[in-house]
């Protein structure tokens, strides 16, 4: 079966003056299980005709319209003055929706700016709002749905859950998309490419997406799994990625490494140089890290190194703090600092200054000392600053997860 | 003079399918300083008819109209078809195109992959890629302009600097308008908007956007600065933010807080619990920072507070790891321990779980000792894990800039 086409109309004058719009991935991932792909985003200013005429042009293309934000009550908000307008509706005051705003704010008498949230497009049914005050509102026109829904994401998300994804799925009665999304570390965009193409060639139907992160790369497949093609084609996919595939959905590298750690009862601790605390922040960044993560050390300077971690002065002189012999004392230092199982480390040139054409900028050194053997490693990273942090961040997050045995 | 209208289209099925689009706030920067402002943005997948559509669409409403994506080699890259549908005009084989990727790639004949590149829509001026097989076209249709530009950042945006900037130009000769990007630190969204509204409302011609961060918001004017209005506008604000407003432009708080530690020859170092390393990360996100950050320590587990730190046992039996008391003592001993002038502390409940009645998820202590005296911060934050640990970064970045003087 076919996907149904869905758009989706951001509004917002922000989003085009320097604000990222966050919203179309979250959306994608709450209407395939609808059975529903987005077929197009538009993203306009606070401007009535505009967003009118956006409304009206998506409505002619595809079966399901989405506006996300304007509901508010600014002079600013203007989304149901433009569904109204675009469907050849007026506005009506609903009573229903004033009682259900003097209730959930405990207002006797609702003040003027609050009392115009309860006005709707004529004969749409209101959407509650948990977490503000704005309704959103679902329209039929013949067979196709309009919903407006409010622009905060703590709002619009809540009541999708809670309201829309049921009235979207009366109305259409689509088979669900199965959606897998497998991550794999260790490779870039066109080894994945390269890599994943059979699986690709043998389940022509599904949709398959590549999207490369800092270090990891995910591949996305959508489709009718009535007959079991999506769970055959992310099957395939996992036999072929083999040791660079490392978990499902959300799952990030940190997890990734703090289930295992987790289930053979070890801990870890860590000593950064030049990604300067940003593991930690990933491995902190999982909940409940505290159980297989003890701490850290950021030893930016060589006196840190030195006094927290014992990396000998003569090593400093005569390797240089980024060396394979400085990452090594590093991460058994640590280890032995922090008395756990498993340490790592990380020493080298950020950029974009402090390289040489020996040490040029994103030369890193890695240690990694467990129970039983130090391991190190050297690699050279393209990019800026950011870029050679993060992928620095994620080789040895990466390499901690296939060490633990 | 009001700002010229544009129109973004970017293409690829990706950006329907869960990939951010990173985009619109590039062009936006690079469209403000040759009069433009962006009135509109489409995603669109990789259909011929839907590109062709919404280019067709664009021109409609836009003086100037920007398509990204889509001009590569494989069957997937329509961009030129849907531009010739779009014109009413026909494609052409361009010999100049063709001879300038024979000498670029060093190839006597070119592959037939790579010839096509060198078709372009009839009349259409091509723009050079230093980066790519792809060239850019712009094309005139009466006042207005269409150019397509290839889809990886870079190749399009060397290609917009180097020639698509000069040829709008010299097509529009519009004034430039000037943008200034405030940015200020504690206080929130709506607080923000109260602070400036009586800026707002002195300069109505221009236009001004509230862009909230973790921690910060940034406050952006852009206009017509030929008599200085932009300029007054900006020096209103700052003297309405008082000690909120921290920097322009791109400034984060870390980067501020480290212009004055260096300035005064002053170094920092900082021990984090729940934070788990992130304000370590934000600072050595700054380029040369090493000259003032010694490095910091994650002490997530306790035992690393007492080892590294010196917080006494005691301490954390009779007050727990989250209290006031906990914090001083890091600050305080991390600053024995570094060495430093300053020393920083963050101790708190990031949540969702390990909260309590008394000691909820949000609530996070700080230390800041100096040379002088030791200050501690109770601070209770909503939203995730994510967002607390965020705002509890910026916080104590933005009190460790304003205890420097």
């Amino acid at each position: 079966m076919k996907a149904g086409k869905a758009e989706l109309i951001c509004t917002g004058s922000e989003l085009l003056e320097g604000k990222l719009n966050l919203y179309p991935p979250l959306f994608h991932a709450r209407l395939a299980p609808l059975g529903f792909l987005l077929a197009r985003e538009q993203s306009c200013g606070d401007k009535l005709a505009d967003i009118a005429d956006a409304i009206k042009a998506a409505l002619s293309r595809a079966d399901l319209v989405l506006v996300c934000g304007g509901l508010g009550p600014t002079f600013d908000d203007l989304t149901r003055q433009a569904a109204a307008k675009a469907l050849g509706l007026r506005l009506v005051r609903s009573k229903a929706c004033a009682q259900i705003l003097s209730i959930n704010y405990k207002l006797e008498k609702l003040p003027p700016n609050m009392a115009d949230q309860a006005i709707l497009v004529e004969g749409a049914k209101a959407l509650e709002n948990a977490n503000g005050t704005a309704f959103g509102e679902v329209l039929v026109k013949g067979r196709k749905l309009l919903a407006l829904l409010p622009g905060p994401r703590g709002e619009w998300e809540p009541m999708f859950e809670s309201f829309l994804a049921a009235e979207i799925s009366a109305f259409f009665r689509r088979a669900p998309l199965t959606q897998i999304k497998l991550r794999l570390a260790g490779l870039g965009e066109p080894q994945a490419e390269a890599l994943l193409r059979p699986a690709r060639r043998r389940f022509p139907g599904l949709s398959h997406t590549i999207l490369a992160g800092a270090g990891i790369v995910d591949f996305i497949i959508t489709g009718d799994n009535s007959r079991g093609a999506v769970t055959r084609a992310g099957a395939a996919c996992r036999r072929l990625a083999g040791e660079k595939f490392y978990g499902e959905g959300d799952l990030t590298l940190a997890a990734a490494a703090g289930e295992k750690l987790k289930a053979r009862g070890r801990i870890v601790a860590g000593a950064e140089s030049c990604t300067g605390g940003l593991v930690s922040k990933l491995i902190t960044d999982v909940p409940g890290s505290s159980a297989w993560f003890l701490g850290g050390v950021t030893a930016y300077s060589n006196s840190a190194k030195v006094r927290f971690l014992g990396v000998k002065a003569s090593t400093l002189k005569k390797n240089g703090a980024v060396s394979q012999e400085c990452a090594g004392e590093m991460a058994a230092g640590t280890r032995k600092a922090f008395r756990s199982d498993y340490a790592f480390s990380v020493t080298g040139i950020a950029g974009p200054d402090g390289g040489t054409p020996e040490k040029p900028a994103g030369l890193v050194y890695f240690g990694l000392a467990g129970p039983r053997k130090l391991a190190t490693f050297r690699r050279q990273f393209r990019g800026g600053r950011e870029t050679v942090r993060a992928r620095a961040a994620a080789f040895i997050l990466d390499e901690l997860r296939k060490i633990i045995k």
